[in-house]
C-alpha cells in the first residue's frame, strides 16, 4: 500500500485496515494522543495518523523523531477535520529507522540557500517534493509526446572531439594524469596519448548529430545532458543541464513552430492533469497565479512575428526601455516581457533573425541578411525555446562557415548530409530546466536540478 | 502523410491519391517503367513506387540516384506482387535533394566494420534502421513501465567530485588549459583553480544519489549516461553508455528481483508488440530464433538460486568447463550459459554473493560472508542486470568502508541517510546497451550506440 494508492482509491479503503511505510513529516504530541503527519513520498499531500494511549507502545511512539521512518498499521476513517478527506486511526506504529535530532529538515520554513547545502535531503520538503516530481512528470510528457508522434529518441554522444556549434566554453575530458600531461617537443599537449587519441570535450548540443538521424528517420528528438564551462554565476546558468532537441526532415520553419507550440501545450496540459496538488502548492507559496498562467497558455494561440516587425513594434510602443530596441540586435528581457505580457498577451514566436547574431547552420533567407531562426517567448518567462530551419544548400553552408572562420574539414560528415539526399529540415532546442522553472515558478536553476553543478560547486 | 500513417491505414488510403517525401533506397529501371524502393524512415518496410514513361519527366526520373530525397505524388494500389500489400502508382516524382554517386550506402551487403566508419549514414540501412528504432522504443518502454508504477525519474549528476563506487576508471573533467595545468609548490595539481574548485570526473553510476531520492519518494529510477575510462577494446565495453538504476525504499532483495523480472518482461513485450517488422528482420539476418527467444522469456518464470547453490550445481554437473566453478568466485560466461540454457532453460537470479567480490554498499547477510546481491542471467546473453539490498545499518556500513580503505568523510551525506530515517532499500542497475544487444541479437556494443566512444575512437 502506498499513499498514492490510498488517495486514488479512498472509497475502497474507507474503514479498512491498511499498512503504510514512510516517514514522519511532523509530530504533534498531546497527553493522551498524538498526530503524525506521514508521507511515503508517493503522493504530495501527507496523511494524518492519529494514535492514542490505548496503544501498548504509546510512550515510545511519543518519542519518535521527525524524519524517522515508521510502519503504520491502522484503519482509514473519515476525518472530522474539514481540511482533509480521511485520516488513519493507528493500531500499531513501529519505528523502522530513527532520525537523529540534528536532522536539518524540520517542519518550519527553510531558506532555499540553506536547502541547497542539504540537497540530498531537500526532496523531503514540500517545495522540492513538488519540484522534482514535476520534473519527472514533465520528462515523461516529453517522451510521450514525441513517441506518440513516432519520433525516434536519439541518444546524442556526450563526449565529443569537436566544438562545432561554438555555443559556449567546453569542458575537457581526459584520462591524462593532470600532474604529468604528456607534451610534444614544442610544448603542446600530446593528445595522441590521450584516451581518445585526440582532444575531447563534453558536448554543448546534440543537434548536429541529431540531424544525421533525422535524415534517416524523418523525425527524431534528443533528451539528454549538455554542458557549458562558462564561469557565470547567474540564476539561469548551470554547467550541466538537460536539453530536448527535436529535428524534423521535410519540415520548414512554419512546421517547426507548429511542433514547438504543440509540444509545449502537451507538456503543460500533462502537468496540469498529473500534478494538481504540486501546482496548487507552488501557486500558493512560489508564484501566485501559476495555475492560471498555465491554463491561459493552453487557450492562447501563439503569435508569429518577424524580428524586424517586433523591433518596429517595440520602437513604436512609446515604452521607456532600459535598452533601446535595435534592428539587427537581440531582444532584452524587458522587450520580451512587453511583447508577451503587454502587447499580445500570448506566447510569441519571433522569427527571421539577423544572421550576424545567429549560428552558422541556420538557413539564409532570400533577403541575404536574416536567417530562418525562431525564438519562442512565453508570458512570465521570456525565451523558452530556439529553433531554425537548417541550411540545406551545400555551397551556402560552406560559404557561411568560411565567413565565420570555421574549419569545414572537421564537419565534413555534417556537410555531406547536404550531398547525400539532403532535404529541407528544421529543429529546435529547449533547455529542460528553463521549462521546469516556467512550470513551477522557481526562479533559480539550482532549485530545479537535483544536484546542480555551477562554478565552484560540485557537491554530492 | 508518412509511410507509417499509410501502413497503419492502408484500407483507408487504397485507391486514394497521396503525397510522400523520403529517400530512394533502391532503383530498378526498365525501358518503359521503373521501380523505386522508397522510405521516409517512419516505418521499417519500404514502399514500392512504380512509374512509367507516361510521366513527362520519365527520363529525368530514371537518372535519380540511390540515396536521393524525392517527393512522390501517386495513387495507392493493391500490389500484384505477393510480397507486398500495396504499391504506389506514381503521377509525379520530384527530386528534392540529389545524392552523389559515391554515396557509401548502396543496396548491397556492407560489413558492420565499414558501416561503423559511416556511422552518420548507417541508420539508413535496414539493419541500423531496425536497431536504433528498437533502442528508441525500448527507452520509452522503460519510462512507461516506471511512470505507470509512480516511480520518480531522477536525473543523476554526470559530473562528480568523488569516485565513490570505485566501479572503474573515471574520466577527468576540467576547464584547465592542459598545456599549463596550475600546480602547487609541491608539484601537485592546484585544483582550487579548476572550474569546480576541486578535482572532478564523469560519473560511473548514479546509484548513491538515487538512494537519496528513494528515501524521499520511495520509488525512483535513473536513465542517463555513465562513463568508464577503461582501456579495454572488447565487444561489450564502451566508454560512454546509458544506464537504468531504479531504487526502492522499503523493498528487500526479493522485491528487487520481482521488479527486475517484471520490468524486463514489460520491455520485451513492448518491443515484440511495437517493433514486429524490425524483429523479423533481425531474426532473419542477425540472430535466428530471436523472436522465439523473446517470446519464451515472457512465458518463463525466473529461477532464484543462491550463489552457493549455483556453484554446487555447476560442480556437480559433470560438465567440462574451461574455468572451474569455485565458491567465493564470480561466474564465467560458460557457467551462466549452463545455468540458463541447459539446467533451467529460464532466466536465473543468482543471489547472496560472496562479499569480497562485491561493492561496499551491499547489505551483509547474517552468515557474515555473503551480501544481499543479485545478478539476473538470461538465456542467450548471460548477465543483464545486477542489484542488491543496500546496507542500511550505519555502523555496518562504516565498518565495511573502513575494511575496504574507503574515505568515509567524502561520503558523509551517504552515510547520513542511515541516520536520518533510514530504511530497508534495494535497487539494481541495467546497462541499456546490454539490453539492446539482447533484444536485437547484435553482438558488438559499437553497433547499438549511435556514435560509440571507445579507446581511440571519438568520431562525429
Amino acid at each position: 500500500m502506498t499513499d498514492k494508492e490510498l488517495y486514488n482509491n479512498i472509497e475502497k479503503y474507507l474503514n479498512q485496515k491498511i499498512t503504510l511505510e514512510g516517514w514522519i513529516r511532523n509530530h504533534r504530541k498531546q497527553k493522551e494522543f498524538g498526530f503524525i503527519s506521514f508521507s511515503d513520498g508517493t503522493y504530495f499531500t501527507p496523511i494524518q495518523i492519529v494514535y492514542d494511549n490505548k496503544l501498548k507502545n504509546f510512550s515510545e511512539i511519543q518519542k519518535y523523531h521527525i524524519g524517522s521512518s515508521i510502519k503504520v498499521i491502522g484503519t482509514v476513517v473519515k476525518s472530522p477535520n474539514n481540511n482533509q478527506l480521511f485520516e488513519i486511526q493507528a493500531q500499531d506504529i513501529i519505528l523502522l529507522g530513527d532520525c537523529l535530532e540534528d536532522f536539518p529538515i524540520q517542519p518550519k520554513k527553510h531558506s532555499k540557500e540553506f536547502l541547497r547545502e542539504q540537497a540530498y535531503l531537500r526532496p523531503r520538503t514540500n517545495l522540492f517534493q513538488a519540484v522534482f516530481r514535476i520534473r519527472s512528470k514533465a520528462s515523461f510528457a516529453i517522451h510521450e509526446y514525441f513517441q506518440n508522434k513516432n519520433f525516434v529518441y536519439f541518444h546524442a554522444p556526450l563526449i565529443t572531439a569537436s566544438d562545432c556549434e561554438g555555443a559556449g566554453e567546453m569542458f575537457h575530458v581526459t584520462s591524462f594524469d593532470l600532474e604529468n600531461v604528456p607534451k610534444n617537443k614544442d610544448g603542446s599537449v600530446d593528445y595522441a596519448k590521450d584516451f581518445f587519441a585526440k582532444s575531447a570535450s563534453l558536448t554543448v548540443s546534440g543537434q548536429l548529430q541529431a540531424e544525421t538521424f533525422a535524415l534517416a528517420y524523418k523525425n527524431v528528438y534528443t533528451f539528454g545532458p549538455t554542458f557549458r564551462a562558462e564561469n557565470s554565476n547567474t540564476k539561469t546558468h548551470a554547467s550541466e543541464f538537460w536539453m530536448i532537441e527535436p529535428e524534423m526532415a521535410f519540415c520548414d520553419l512554419e512546421g517547426d513552430m507548429d511542433i514547438m507550440e504543440d509540444m509545449l501545450k502537451y507538456i503543460v496540459n500533462y502537468v496540469l492533469t498529473n500534478c494538481a496538488e504540486e501546482l496548487e502548492f507552488l501557486d500558493n507559496f512560489v508564484e501566485k497565479g501559476l495555475i492560471e498562467k498555465l491554463k491561459t497558455l493552453l487557450k492562447t494561440k501563439a503569435v508569429r512575428i518577424t524580428h524586424h516587425d517586433a523591433i518596429k513594434l517595440l520602437q513604436e510602443s512609446n515604452k521607456k526601455f532600459e535598452f533601446t530596441p535595435q534592428f539587427g540586435e537581440d531582444l532584452a528581457r524587458e522587450h520580451e516581457k512587453y511583447l508577451t505580457e503587454e502587447k499580445f498577451k500570448a506566447p510569441v514566436f519571433v522569427y527571421d533573425w539577423p544572421k550576424d547574431i545567429k549560428a552558422f547552420y541556420m538557413r539564409l533567407n532570400d533577403d541575404n541578411t536574416t536567417v530562418a531562426a525562431v525564438d519562442l517567448l512565453v508570458p512570465g518567462s521570456g525565451e523558452l525555446m530556439g529553433g531554425s530551419q537548417r541550411e540545406e544548400r551545400y555551397e551556402m553552408l560552406i560559404k557561411r562557415m568560411q565567413e565565420m572562420n570555421m574549419k569545414t574539414d572537421e564537419l565534413s560528415w555534417y556537410l555531406n548530409l547536404r550531398q547525400y539526399g539532403g532535404c529541407i529540415h528544421s529543429g529546435f532546442g529547449m533547455g529542460f530546466e528553463r521549462l521546469i522553472m516556467y512550470l513551477t515558478g522557481i526562479e533559480n536553476i539550482r532549485d530545479v536540478i537535483p544536484y546542480p553543478r555551477t562554478p565552484g560547486n560540485c557537491e554530492f
